[in-house]
């Protein structure tokens, strides 16, 4: 996709670099950044330098390829691809990432190993290019199916950033959008801000604006009445893990969205590539929700008046804060799930139709 | 209530002049500012120095009393109340308390306007804080109830500022949090910071700090997930304008916590004095909802690290936003009101019990 005019992806390697864009930068900055060790790996992915659940999974294969550059050595790479893992706890394309690097290195004579981690990286990469643009034909077929009916604008709610920042290019959330737009569909978007780390203003109203779509800010409280007053029709949004059931794990304030969706009688769909989809964990109370710095609530950055970049605090000194990240949208709320194979329920079976 | 332990309300009138807390300015700084002119007392009311509906309504029965020091004339005054009424759109208050006063005026000798326009100010202040103090005691029993049944820390989710900031002593939603503190049982308030103004954390988090009552700011995403996971005992907050049949218009975001509330099984509770109350309008799609400058979502002031006070923007310079303040939570959503006459069922039949 485009910024300013140029094509970009969100990650790729490089004479023995990863080259990623430094999203807690954007909006205001765009910075390149090199990432040249592991460590460099699990500190992108801790500080959210690179987020999105399938990002992150290809940003963890690169990790391990740096690993390898770094010291090849059986060990060295057991204790990357662990401490990758652990960089973030709930998106499960993190976990999926490195043991399908870890897999195909396992019983390998260890001259290969570069190679061969090189070339799954850059597999997993390309497989998810190509699923997500797989989501948006899947999910184009929505959007044209209510812009026939409705014919006027077809008004569309998005939380946090399922962009193609989040992925390596297209995005999931937005690939239906991206491409009902190249196809001439009159669309405009709700972009929820997403509090705290503001990813829907920053992350997806920019990719947004760069690429040419109508989209309008708002708070995280806004949808619910957005929606009471007929002026949404319908939600998309992505997962950082999905349950075998249907139940989906996301950025935190998805969840309160489904519920008012359903209220009001307004689509809501998920979108994701099968990297997503967790086929182990049976119940979503045992789903690990990331707990992250509160400073993240209380302290805001932004430019100031002589564009310089600003942070402040925006809480009173007393005040204590909690910052959870994700939280959990039963499957009775989602209309369905937008994936590179199709569209299927958010249950068990329309799952297994699809992938099993 | 106490400030740095002082005991304050947060209007009064004192030599031909009205007196606020400039409520714009907290958390970092803590101003009194005076309201010499009906000028001020709108200006006020629509840069929200004061807000809250109860603080609104009385700030407006002050502004007819500056009116008329101003230029006691019959014309004068119709515009003075007039403008006041459309200083802010939704809350009901504002029109409730200007006619209240005028009313009293009506067919009165024009020199003993100035001393009934400020008797019937000041037996809205009066009646305001003693309601405040009724509801805080008839919502104490619902969470004596719950600590009964607990026998723990009591955990109550509020939303923007129903606090004494919003009225002129005790507040609505915070009352019985004082109260129930006071009485010596354990709670925590999970604040949400209710954007775009943050009045959650700028305001509630702020007074509860200063009366010694725990609580943690969150996002407003945050209420459902703790809620999934069994970490809110009930939620209360205030009104802006209550219908007759007991749908209830709140600050933005309100509506989402209390889906949220019914889908967990937490009791939503409504706290309001009847001068809410509106037993006029019939159906809540006709409650008008104010607008707001997008510049309150894009530009966010706190502290910088000199303790200076600063104005940053958020958003991307290109980006559209757009700024609703209130929404509607349906009455089926509320478990009950709690009124300064008793806590009643939210529906006509519960309400005209109390009230006719």
């Amino acid at each position: 996709m485009r910024i300013e005019g140029k094509e970009y992806r969100t990650i790729w390697f490089d004479n023995d670099v990863v080259k990623i864009i430094d999203q807690t930068k954007l909006p205001h900055q765009f910075i390149i950044k090199d990432l040249k060790t592991v460590k460099d790996s699990i500190n992108a992915i801790k500080t959210m330098e690179v987020r999105g659940a399938p990002l992150i999974g290809a940003t963890a294969a690169y990790g391990l390829v740096l690993s390898i550059l770094e010291k090849n050595d059986q060990s060295f790479l057991k204790k990357s691809s662990d401490a990758l893992i652990q960089a973030r706890p709930t998106a499960i394309n993190l976990k999926w990432a490195v043991d399908r690097v870890m897999k195909k290195l396992s019983g390998i004579n260890s001259d290969k190993n570069l190679k061969i981690a090189l070339d799954e990286a850059n597999a997993i990469v390309e497989e998810d290019v190509n699923f997500c643009k797989k989501i948006g034909l899947n999910g184009l077929k929505i959007i044209e199916e209510i812009s026939n009916k409705k014919k006027d604008t077809v008004n569309i709610l998005t939380h946090c950033n399922a962009g193609w920042l989040a992925t390596i290019d297209w995005g999931t959330a937005t690939s239906p959008i991206y491409h009902a737009h190249k196809k001439g569909i009159k669309i405009h978007v709700w972009v929820d801000e997403t509090r705290p780390r503001n990813q829907g203003a920053n992350l997806t109203s920019f990719e947004l604006n760069e690429e040419g779509v109508p989209n309008t800010i708002i708070t995280d409280n806004t949808g619910g009445i957005l929606m009471q007053r007929d002026k949404v029709d319908m939600c998309i949004v992505g997962t950082d893990r999905t349950l075998y059931n249907g139940d989906v794990c996301n950025k935190i304030g998805t969840y309160l969205k489904a519920l008012a969706a359903k209220d009001n009688n307004v689509p809501f769909y998920v979108a994701l590539p099968s990297s997503t989809i967790d086929w182990n964990l049976k119940d979503n109370k045992n789903i690990p929700i990331e707990e992250r710095d509160p400073q993240e609530l209380s302290h805001v950055e932004g430019v100031d008046e002589n564009k310089n970049i600003k942070k402040i605090r925006i809480y009173p000194q007393k005040s204590k804060s909690l910052n959870l990240a994700f939280d959990v949208t039963p499957a009775k709320l989602v209309s369905g799930l937008i994936t590179e194979k199709g569209v299927c329920e958010a249950s068990e079976k329309g799952l297994k139709i699809l992938f099993k």
